[in-house]
This record gives C-alpha cells, sequence and structure tokens, in this order.
C-alpha cells in the first residue's frame, strides 16, 4: 500500500508546535503565486508559522521567469531536479545554488521540469549589500564540525559578515549526532536530502527522512542521530551575523 | 432534554487552540455594535483569536441599513435567512452572496427577519481593487476538488488576482473526505451549512454538524471526513494571492 | 494553620494560561511606581500578560495624590476600603468608582489607609470623549441578566456608545451560574468581591473566593457558577463598543 | 562519566517554555558577534525569546576592546573570570560589575582570557538618563528581603528611579526560599553563582545549580528554595521603575 | 437537533478513567443476559472496570420474573418507572426499592414496561446474613449532612453493621455542595435523579445533570456542586462497614 | 518510498494504551510456540495486555498440523489465505472459519501457504459446552445493525446461549459510523478486512485501514466512522453471553 | 479565611496517582470500623490504593479498648495526643508506639482524647514471628543516613530479619535533602510531623508540611528537600526484609 | 561537577512508567537481602514493577554464599566485576555467566569484590528442567539478526524449548537499529554495557548510555538506535517459549 493511503483518513506525520515544526511530503500543498506563471508552490514554512523567512518547494512543468523579488527580500536558490538559469549566464544544475541580493536586476529563469527549493526573506543590511553567488554544492570543500570527522559542513555562501544567512550542506555518518542539544536564538529551515534518523525538537522526538522538511524556531532545543546504512545529508539555512536587539 | 440543557452547568463543545478554534451554537454570545441599529451580532472569529479576519453571524429583527466599514476595509456576505439588498439593487435571497470592496459606496441593508454571514478583512491590494460581486450559490457551477467526484467546489468569487480572499461553498459526499491533512500558511474561516462527520485540527479530532464554525490559523494540519446519509456542505473562506511574506 | 504558609513551600493557587490568569493573594507581589509616592501596586492583569488594559489593586499607608495618567490613558478607580478624592470635589467611600476619561485634569487622591482597584488602558476614541463618571455601587439599580432575576447586574459607566469599556459588578445567587459557556473577542478583568464557587476557563475549572482576580482573554470560553450559602458578587471590566476590526 | 557525556545522545537539561526557560551549560552555543573580534558568545536569552532584553555569557581568550552599543542600547556586565576595563579608568575584577548607559562614549575592553555576563537592552528613559556605574559585589551591603536575615539582597544600581533596570545578588542560607511564588510583569534573567535547589517556574519544578540561567517572562510564577551545605548565590536582573503601559 | 445528533459523528460525554467514569445516556449499551427474557441491560458500572459491584439500568418492555442471583451474590434494586414485585408480596412503585440477600429464595419480577436500576456485587457475610428489605424513598426521612440542612441524606437501609453496603438519596439545594473533596477508600455508583450540577472526580470537572451515571473508585477525590433553580438528586451506593484489609 | 522505510528510525503507527491498543503491521514480531513447527505467529492482542483471549495472525509456509489447545482453552480460526482442514472433514478456504470447543479432539491442519486468524481463551462453559462450528463468510447472511441498512453484520457463530463470545464480520458503506460511541463491559479483538476510517478510542481517533487490528478493553468508549469509495469490512470478536459478575 | 474556605468549593491539594499519592487534612474523611465503638478513622492509605498496607488516624473522644486485629494482620500504632495502653501494662504517651504481631492476644486501649496514627498489614512470616515491641521516640538514638550529619533516623523496632517492615522517624536539618531520587521496590506510608519543604514524587513535586501523609507505591521515584527555619520530622514506614518475589 | 551532583535537589533520570521504566545510576537503592551475608543489591526490576521476573545488581565486597534460591524459581547470574563460582566447579569470570534451574543444589558463591547482574524468575516448566548452563559471552558465536550484519546476537542458552528464558547479548555498529518499532507480549529486562544511543519506549524516547538499565513489559512498543563512535552493546532477557495464556 503506498505511503499515502492513509492521507485520506487524516494520517500525517506534519507536526506544527510553537516553536518548530516538522513538515512532510503527504501534507504539502501545492499552490499558485501572484505573478509566477505555470508555477506550482509547496510553502512549508513562513513568517505565519513565526518564521523570519520563507522556505517554499518550486515546481515548474513549463520554462519559466520568475518574477523579481519583492523590494527588500532577497533570494537563495537550491536546485533539486532539472536546471534554473540567472541573467547573469550562470546555469545551476541538480544542487547547484544561487543567492541573489535584495533589489536586484538578475532575473531568475526555471527550464521545463525543474524543481528547486526557494527561500525569502527581508534582507537585514549592515554596510555594503553583498553581491549575487552562485555555484554547485558539489564544488565546496567541506569542514568537519567542531573537529569530528563524522560531521561534515558545506558553506555555500562565502564567510562575509555582509551576509544575514547561512546557507549549508550537513553531512553524518551512520552514527555520527550533533554533540548536544543546541538552543541559541537563530532559526533554521532544514530539507533532508539523504538518509534519516532521529531530530529531537523541543521535547519531541521524530523520526525523519529524505523530503522532510523542519522549521526551529528561536531558542527550540534541537539535535540530530544519523542512522541507517548510508550518510545523511541536509539542506540548512541560518539567520546569522546579526545582534539578538537587531530589528525584526 | 434540548441540546443546551448542559450549557448552565458549564458544558461547551467550544474549543479554543493557539492556532485554530471550534465555536459551536450554544456557546455563542450575541452583542451590538456601534453604527449598527436593531442587530446582533455573534463575532466567532477575529483578529484577537489570531485571524486575518473577522467573521461573524448577523441576526436583524427589524429591517435595517448597515454602516459603512471602516476604511480600507472589504466585506463578504452570505444570507442564510430572508434577505439582503445593496443599493445597487441587487437583492440576495438565501445562499445568496455578495462582495463589497473596501471604500466602496454600495450599501448594505437587511429585510427584518434577515440572517447572514458577515466576513470583513483589511483588503491587501495589488493593483486595481476589483468591483462588487454578487450572486447565489444556486447559480454558481460546481468542479470536482483535484478530480474527485465525491468533493465539489463552488468559487463564489472570480478567479481574478486582484482579489485577496476566496469564497467557496464545499460539498461532500457521505464517506468522502480531504485527500490528505492539509498545511498551508493561508487561513480559513468556515461555516457548517449541512450534514456532519469528523474534523482534524492540528491533533484535535472533533464532530462536527451544521451550525459549527471553525477557524484554521495558519499552517494548522487540516482534514475533513463526512459521515452520515446526507452530503455535508460548508462556506469557508481563504486569504489567498498573496506572497507569505506580504505585510500583515 | 494560615492559608499562606504552604507559600513558603512553593505553593500557589495562581496558575496563567496563554488566554487567562487566575490571581489569587498569597502570590500578589506589591511594588512601586513612578511618580507615585508612598503607594503599593499589585499589577495582576497587565499587557504583558496578553491584556489590553491594566488591573492593579492599590494601598496607601498615608495619604497621597496621585500623578496624572499617561497621555491617552484612561482610568477607572473602585475604592475597597476607606475612600478616594476627586478634584471635583468627589468623594468615594467604599464600593465609590469613578472613570476619569484620558488627558483630564481632574486629580485623584487617597486617604491614609485608602485601598483601591486601578484600571489603566489605551482609551478608543470614537466621537466625543466622555467625561468623568462618579458614583457608589449603592445607588446602581441593578437589572437581571438576559431576564434571570438571580443574576443581577449593576452597571457603573452609563450606556453610551462613546465609552470604550464597560465595569459592572455581577451578583449571583446562590445556585446561579452564567447561562453557557460564553465565548467572545472582548476582555475582562474580575476581582470577586463576595462568595464563590467553581469559575472554567477555557479547559479549566477554578475554584474561587473573595479576593480572587480573573483575567479572561479574547474568546477564552467562561463560565461561573456560584455556590455557598451566601450570594456572591464580583466586579469585572470589559472592553466593548468596538469593532473587532479596531486598531489595538 | 562527564556530566555532558549524554549530550551526544540528544540529552539536556534546558528547557524552553512560553513564559520562561531554563539554560544549562551543555546546551549553550557558542557563536560570534559582528562587530566583536576573538569573543564568543552565548545568548542565553533573548527578544526572541519573548523577554525584553538579550543576556549573553562572553568568552574572550585574547585582550580585546568591545564595539559601542547600539543606538538607545544600556548594557550591564559581570564578571566572572579575568578582568575588564573601562575607558574611564575603572578596573573590574571578578564579581565586579558595570552600568553603561545607552550611547555613551565610554568604551569596554576585556583582558585575555576574561569571562562575563553581557546585558542589552533598549533602555527607557524617563528624564534624565542615569551616569554609568561600576563596583564590585564585595563592596555591596546586603539587606535582608522583607527582613528575612536568611535572605539577603545586593544591588548593584543604586535606587535612582532613571534607572529601568536593577541588577542585584540574591543569596540564601540552606534552608530558606523565596517567601511565596510571585506573580508581576516585571522580567528576569538570572544565572547561578553558587549552591542550587529547586526552582519552580509556572507549574515546572527544576533542580539547578551554579552554571543554570533561566529566563522568567512576565507574569511566570516563580519561587526558589534553597538546599544543600552551602549559601546559594544568583545574579539577577529585573525591569523596573516602569508602568505596565509603558511602551515596550 | 436532538441531543444524540452528534453521536453519529463520535461525541459522547462519557468519560473512562482509572480511577472513575461518567456515562452519559447517548453511549449506553443495551444487552441481554443469559437467563433474563425480554429484558434490555445497560451495564454502566462493572468488576470490569474495577468496581466491587456492577450497576445497571435495566428496560422490561413484557412483564418477566428475574431469575435468582448467583451464589453468593446481593442484589438492590431501585425503580425508576412503572413496578416491581417481590415473591414476598412486596411491591415497589417509582422510587421503590428492595435489597435480597445473597441466596435468598425471594423472587423478583417487573410488570411490563418496568424500568430500574439494579445492583449486584459479592455480599461481604460478617456475622448473620441481613433479611431483605423494601420500602420507598418517600417513606425516608432525612437528615442533613454533617448538619448542613441544604444537603439532605435517606438512607434506604438499616444502620446495622451486618449490611455491606449503602444505598442512600442525596438531595442538595442550589448553590450546596459536598464540604471539601472526599477521598476515602470506599467505593460509589451514582444515578442522577434530578437536577444538574459540577461534579469533580480526580482532576477532572463534570457537568452532570439527571440520568448521567458515574463510578467513583477507591480513594478517589471527589465533590459535587449542586447549580440551577430546582434540587438536585442523585442514589448513591457505598461500599461499607468494612476494613480496607478485608477480602477483595 | 515503501511504508515501513521508517520504521527503522522508530515510527509506528501501533499506540498500546490501558483499555484499549491499536496494532499496525510495521510493528509485528514474529514469533515461534512451543509445539508448532514451522509456524509463525505474531501475537497482536493477549491477557498480558489486559485481555480476556489472545488474538494472532498465523503464517504457514510448510503444510502443518496444530496442536491441540491447552486444557480448557477454546479456538476459533478464520482463514485469510491458502486453506485449512478439519480432521471433520471440513476444509476451511479464505474467509473460512471454524470454532474448535475446548477439549476436543478435533485437529486442525494448515496447508502450505496459509495464513489465518487465531483466536485462543478460555471457555467460560455455562451448561452444555457447545459443538464445534464452520463455515464460510459468504455463507452467512447479514442483517441490518439496528436497522441502519448501511451497517450489516454477518454473525458467525449460532445464538446459542451456550456460547460465550461471538465472531462477526461488520461492513460499512463509505459514510456509515456506529451510531454512538459505545461503552460495555464486554471485549473486542478486531482485524480490519477491508476499506478504512475514523477510529475513536477513549479519547484517540485513529485513522485505519485493511490490516490493523485492534483490542477494545472492557468499557472503553470506541466508534468507527468507514470512509473512502468501497466498503470497510472488519472481523470482530465479543466476549459475551455473561455476567459482569462471572468469573474471570 | 481560614486554610479549608475553599474546600466547600472543590479545592483540595489531595493528589492521587497511580503509584502514589498525596493526601491532606482537608480532604480527609472520617468514618467508623466493624467492632470499634466511639472511634473515628481516616483511612489515608488502604490495599484499594495499591498498597500493600492500611494506614489511618484514628481519633477517640471516649476511651475505648480495641477489637483484636484480624487473622494474620499486624499492627503499628503511633501516639500523637493523649495515651494509648497495651494489656502488658505498657503505656504510650505521645510519640510512643507499638507492634503489636499477628494472631497476639495483646489488648489495646485508648484513653479518651486519644489520637493515634495505625498501620496494619498482612504479616509475612520468616522463621519465628517477633514479639511485640513498645518504646518512645525521645529514647530512640537517631543516627546518620548515609552518613549526612543533617538527615537523623530513628528506627523504632529492632534490626532483627524477622520484622517484615520499619517504622522510622526522619529528621532533617533546613536545607537538607535526600540524597538522590531514590527508586525501590519497597513502598512507604508517611506522616508529616514537623516542619515541610518540597517532595518529588515519579514526576510531580509537592509542597509539603506537617499533617500531610503520603503513599509511595513500589519503585516510583522519590525525594525530599526540607525547607523553612526549623527542622522537618516524618514517620515512615517501609515492607522490608523481604525478596521482591516474595508472595504478595 | 560530576554527573551525580543535581540528584540532591532532585534530579534524576530515571522514569517509571505503567508498562516500561529506565533505571538509571544516580536513583539505585542498595539494600540487604534475608539470608544474604556482606551483599548489597539494587534491585531494578521486580514483579512490583509489573514484571514477571527480578533483576537485580549485586555487590560483593566480601567473599560471599549465595543461599538457594526460594522454591521453584530460577536464577541467571552474569558476572560484571572479579568472579564467581558455581558448586560444580565452573569458575565465571567477567561476562561469565550461569543458568541455575529451580530447586537445584548447586550452590553460587562470589569472591570479594565481584559484582554481578541477578535475574531471578518462577520457573514455567514444560517438560523436562533443564539441566545448568554456564559460559562466558566470548565464548558465544553471534548471529545476525534479521540478516542484519550490523546487529549481532550471542544467546547464552541453548536453542531448547525447555528453558522459558532467553538471555542475550545484543551488539550495534553505529548507525545500526532495530529495524522496527517491535511489540509483543514478551518481556525484557536490559542493561546496557557499552555505547549508548536512543531507546523508545512507547511513546518515550531516551538517550541512554552504559549503565542504564530498562524494563519492557508485555506489548511495549520498543525500538533502539546505536549512535556514538563505538559499537554498543547490551545485556537482555526475554521471556520465552511460552503461550500467552500460561498461567502467570
Amino acid at each position: 500500500m503506498p505511503d499515502t493511503f492513509l492521507s485520506q483518513f487524516g494520517q500525517t506525520r506534519s507536526d506544527i508546535k510553537a516553536r518548530h515544526a516538522l513538515l512532510t511530503p503527504e501534507s504539502h500543498e501545492w499552490i499558485t503565486q501572484p505573478g509566477w506563471s505555470d508555477t506550482a508552490f509547496a510553502f512549508l514554512i513562513s513568517p505565519d508559522l513565526g518564521a523570519k523567512f520563507a522556505m517554499a518547494l518550486v515546481s515548474c512543468d513549463q520554462a519559466i521567469t520568475a518574477p523579481s523579488a519583492a523590494p527588500g527580500i532577497a533570494r537563495f536558490v537550491f536546485c533539486t531536479k532539472g536546471a534554473l538559469n540567472l541573467s547573469t549566464g550562470d546555469r545551476l544544475g541538480v544542487e547547484g545554488f544561487a543567492f541573489v541580493p535584495p533589489d536586484s536586476d538578475i532575473t531568475l529563469s526555471a527550464e521545463a521540469g525543474a524543481r528547486f527549493v526557494l527561500f525569502e526573506w527581508r534582507f537585514l543590511p549592515r554596510g555594503d549589500i553583498p553581491e549575487a553567488v552562485c555555484g554547485s554544492v558539489a564544488d565546496i570543500k567541506g569542514s568537519a564540525l567542531r573537529g569530528d570527522e563524522r560531521l561534515t559542513v558545506q558553506k555555500m555562501l562565502p564567510a562575509d559578515a555582509a551576509f544575514d544567512f547561512e546557507f549549508n550542506i550537513m553531512s553524518f555518518e551512520p552514527g555520527a549526532s550533533l554533540a548536544y542539544v543546541e538552543t541559541h536564538f537563530m532559526e533554521h529551515g532544514l530539507l533532508m536530502l539523504d538518509g534519516g534518523g532521529v531530530y529531537r525538537l523541543d521535547t519531541d522526538w521524530y523520526p525523519v527522512t529524505a523530503g522532510d522538511a523542519i522549521w526551529m524556531g528561536p531558542h527550540v532545543p534541537q539535535w540530530f542521530g544519523a542512522l541507517g546504512r548510508t550518510p545523511s545529508r541536509y539542506l540548512i539555512c541560518k539567520n546569522y551575523n546579526r545582534s539578538p536587539l537587531a530589528p525584526r
């Protein structure tokens, strides 16, 4: 019986709490957005959830050109299928990514059949606004997190204090886990790419696997342990380089 | 013993949670509103509940003429008993409805004995503000939801991106249900018109029937299964055609 | 053993929830306020609790003259011991009360040994701001609530749409109760004056007695049943005469 | 086995609730802050938690000079290891402290190896903004709280209504406790310095010891009982000298 | 809409807990019993619930003669409609009752249309087994409970230590309540006959009315407050005259 | 991804409560039993769960002959795949069934590849012990439950008071439900055969589908609503024809 | 207002859980017992609660002679007011105690106005049954528990393996606590005699004071911290000198 | 600060639930047992917890000879420190083990300084009672569980249907986990020997490490995922080779 058979009787693994959320594929609601033609969005995280950013899965059956972001809004895209193109000439294949600063005249387009993850947020400028950034996960060197060679982090954006968000790929060998239950004022949006394990969020424990998304609100206790025969990987964003007293 | 006998001892089916609410008739509080004469309101949903709109049952023993909405506020009315009239000359009988754009000079009046559902919200304009719309549910063609002929949706407002809210009638054959537990950033206000069944909201499950109202806040997991011998129908609104980063 | 003996070991009946609060005497914290000399305040309700108003017990060992309220802030005082005086020449004995409109030059003073309840809130003007009002509960005629002669309401302020708050005395014969579990968008602040019984707030049930205070937030389901040998009475405020879409 | 061994398997004593939080050392996340070189911060409390202030542990391996606070932001520092220096020439050793008013040109620097607690908040001025204050806990005379000689409070800032926050050291003999479960609209940030016992926050009870931090939000019921063979001491801040209707 | 309309969608007021149960009419299951012809039983309480006795509503459309109780089993019947007859010649009209000792040759019969409450339990003999007892509530003198004239108890069985159960009628004036929350090792079975109010059982609070049944297991905290315009009455049994170390 | 992929990370729909249990296929533990060769058992319900009977799924890769039941133990078998044979010469194909009384010399054998449901319980004799019964669901006439033609019950055992358990097939048209939330002292073991919907057990609501098993303990509130496009069917047993005071 | 005023509105501190109970004075139910004349009992703990013993407060307005315990039942009495006498000639004043072995012909009598604590349990003999024991707490030498001089234990019964229960007085200096949260298969019955503090039972935390009684069932996690200005003392029993596989 | 410092303030990781328990070292209560000299026991699991067996940690400072088990009681010992000797001449070093059948005349002795795990249970004979068994974990060949080479099981007792309990060592590579959440009628007692990870029991999730013990009652959902850098191992018993209808 397919995974989603029980959905019609009210079953879901999605769970929405005050400071965190687990969002699983069988409960995704695909909608349209003003200004985007032929494009379906599943907004998994939004300011209405309590987040400081929006995160959507985007699916383009047809080739499309995206409208500009609203004034002051920055974008990060991460391609999961097919390819995206920027008006700069950059082409993003699978696991290609791009940061588009706010109020930029760079145009994003998607080839037919493309799927990508879209992050949008109100950019918090401190000095000069950074330039656009493009790249591919495959080209990014990983480093061990806190010296643990079983946990690798790949940072997609430069370590430049002008950026107000990080976008990283985290990879865990089976049996590896975060070294402790973190609590901090920064938020995260996360998409599991490979593998799975157990995520602790606040006092809830969730079995998770590829395709699951998570919102971690400010200060929520958070921890992941990777299980299974193969490494686990996830895409994760963090609002960063900011004072906790910064305007919100 | 009448349904409401236990109310005097503190019984209610109403349940108010952080992201959703069930509001049942035995707990309705009928009040007056400034500027409305001879009119009783039961405000079931309001911004104080966390909603982006207000939804009231309105009862007019006498014929009345409604005051204009406050500046920037749009209205939708749905007649459940008697009749309403617009200064445009339109008359709304039972299951007649009207959208009145914000800052309009159209006047709404109610005949003696009329009852209607009133929605008010701060309109979110994108380009031209749409014109007023009038109609009757009986005249609206339904379409199958996601291809399931057991679920019919009748859209009372045109599919025009200038509108920021949808108002629909959903009809379920007995045994039909939503195909999955939806979670999305849009909100809903709902009034059961016929039939009944089980509503799942977040991790709560509620038996519901005609007369019950529901608020579904942003991202709350939501699902309905229709039971009984006859079809179930509900009136439902959704804030729509908007980005999750739109001002609130 | 005195009622408060267990307080030193961490016992309290006070209970603070998201949409309501019970505040019992053994947990009152008496503080000072800028501009008030020789005056002790127990702020039981405040905007930090989620309320649209502040409610305090005030105790004056010495005769004092109160500073003016901040700009735009209205006041209601209810004397529970000794006497208060207004610069208008009105004197409020026990169960005397006064409404002082915002930005008024009327001065309030308290005689030595006076105790009173102080409400302050940002006044929501609709047209002319009403004049100050003084009176005594003993002089106010009661009326039966919803025709039930066992429940009497005494309205301390005139039925004038210019007022944005009501202040009432509710009296219940033993065995009387609210006719149903109310839910509405208006808030309440309540102080039990006499008697006692059971208060249902949301899904909590509280035994209450004279001296207990309650905050009922918007839409919280609420009900009271009066028990004991003698009538129960409480002082209650309600924000009123306002649209649920009014600015907050 | 060291205290933190189970952290890697998802164990923590930290607990984040709507109106309070316990933050224990094994879950501290050490980050950097824009403008601070060679300095690690563990922000335990922040506005994102619901607080009106930020509280951080700060660790400087190298000697550093701190950037100025943002406009309108006041600071309080409390040295727990090594020493801090102000441009006024004051030097703060262990348990030395300083208040730096907003928009001050006083510069703070830390000697290599220093650790301190940093509080920052948007100052709420009423009249003249107070001058900077420096001192050492050892020089502050304690007074018995509510006449109980087992509980001593040392007030680090002068009793001057111009201050909008208090910073105190509370000391408890073993067996001493707060006299009742307090509830009030003021908030607290707390760091246990010595000893331990049981903290009641809302309806939760926490064993606590030196190194644990607590946020107490507005109105949260709160109580501490000191146990063990030696006195317990904590550093605690309170927003103070303000009306509950003050802007936030 | 009739009270039970929502039952078909899964609604019930019945609530079964480890040490107590509320059993409301819409969830009664009417069954047959071996040896009884033409008789319907709703067993509300049984040893499978944890009780030391069984309590059933019994309905006889036809005139029937009941089979004897099983060996060692005592019976108490309370007529609520029509009439019952004993082979002793006693006739029980409405609110007539009878105790039949274990292993008795007294036969019970019911007239067509009779309804009655049946209690059965394994009798715990101490010395001589008492004789059968018949009577009518109307003939029993009440006495004030603990001297409170608002609470009357009518004891249907004699104050003879040979009995191991009590069967009483309790009457409450509106506003009367049990003087405290009782906890004891004896159990109760209860049927509300008139009126209503609030029953506290353990930490649950239930609005109750005529027709509701309650099981109170050993030691469960229990309290009732009577509300409404008319007196409340209930039938209640208690296992009694026994040591807590008696065989069970 | 297959339904059971998340099981390895700790996911299950199975839920074990004090008075009921849901047992879903991904958590079945297949074991052996003394005396049975080449046979795998998944015991879903047992006296250790609190039940008065055991219910197992049984799978025979090879042809086997079952050992006799223990003394005093009755059996009911229901074939779900392949075929079973009795020493009486009866052959049970799919949805064939047999009751074997306690202490019988009838032998049960299974053909290779057979799967069946096995019930075992301590028989409660009242007079003569009934003979063995064989049959097939297809040959059993259904009757409408409580006159509702959408709910059909097929009783596999005769309506003879000598039997102490019932075994029935319940069929629900889509949209049909039990007429109310039942509570009674009898227990149930249930296996969903077709379709699905929502099962309420106590205060829990479970989406269920074919393959799910349920234990309903004594007095547990219970209700089912059938959803989907096709009828739902389940196999259900009930201990019956017994007094609640019968020995257990 | 007296401590028990709120009891009439349903307030109690008593709390009954599956493995522990707190029993506070305002909920005591005073009953009679067969064979005891003029004697009131409050049975706080009994086998019906899950305990292996019964514990009662006993109050004798008149001089009485107690009936013998039932066969096989041992008794321990602890005098809290007035005096008790044994037929051996021993007289127990306040804090006098006696152990009476099962099936003894020693008679217990109480002087008018006496109050005492009565424990009864089915004695578990291992070899010779011990003789009766009498004494007074004042005569018993205390020893430090686990070497902590702040915690003193006085053992009222000899350290003889023939006894199956211990009865001890535990004394705590303010600030002293049990060294850890104990969990073991033995049970306790406890009566606070002096002082107070916080008792942790399972995951519940209770402020407790003199007069409170506690049942700790097998394996329940348990801990006490003593607070206040004066030492805390409690009377505590433990079933002891037995294997966990001993018959129950 | 040592791991157990907070224990004196009421902290423990032990958690006792209706169908499972986690028992962590800081809450162990060391007691004596009748007939054993100079021996300390920490009984972590017992029939009073709901288990069908007892499991203790045993510590012998001196050389001792154990008394025989009670009639009908079988024993299993597992040496964790020092050495044990049987009267058969077998010597058990670290990770040596022995099964002693009920009513055996084999004597067990412990060398000074020995520590071991002791299991005792009422043996359930089916045919001949098996002989004693001795061995060492190091000599037992492991086999992959369900074909997963990352999970190894070493069975310490022969695969002989006469045994009614299994005693196994389970070893998990980091990242390995049980393949699904098991639920079955058999119980387990478990002691973590090495490593750690996350144990799900019912709906609770526990970080566990070496030294932790677990009781899993009948049917409790159970799952383990191994984390960390090194393999995890645990000792586990299971009652086995028995029908769910077997006498208990």
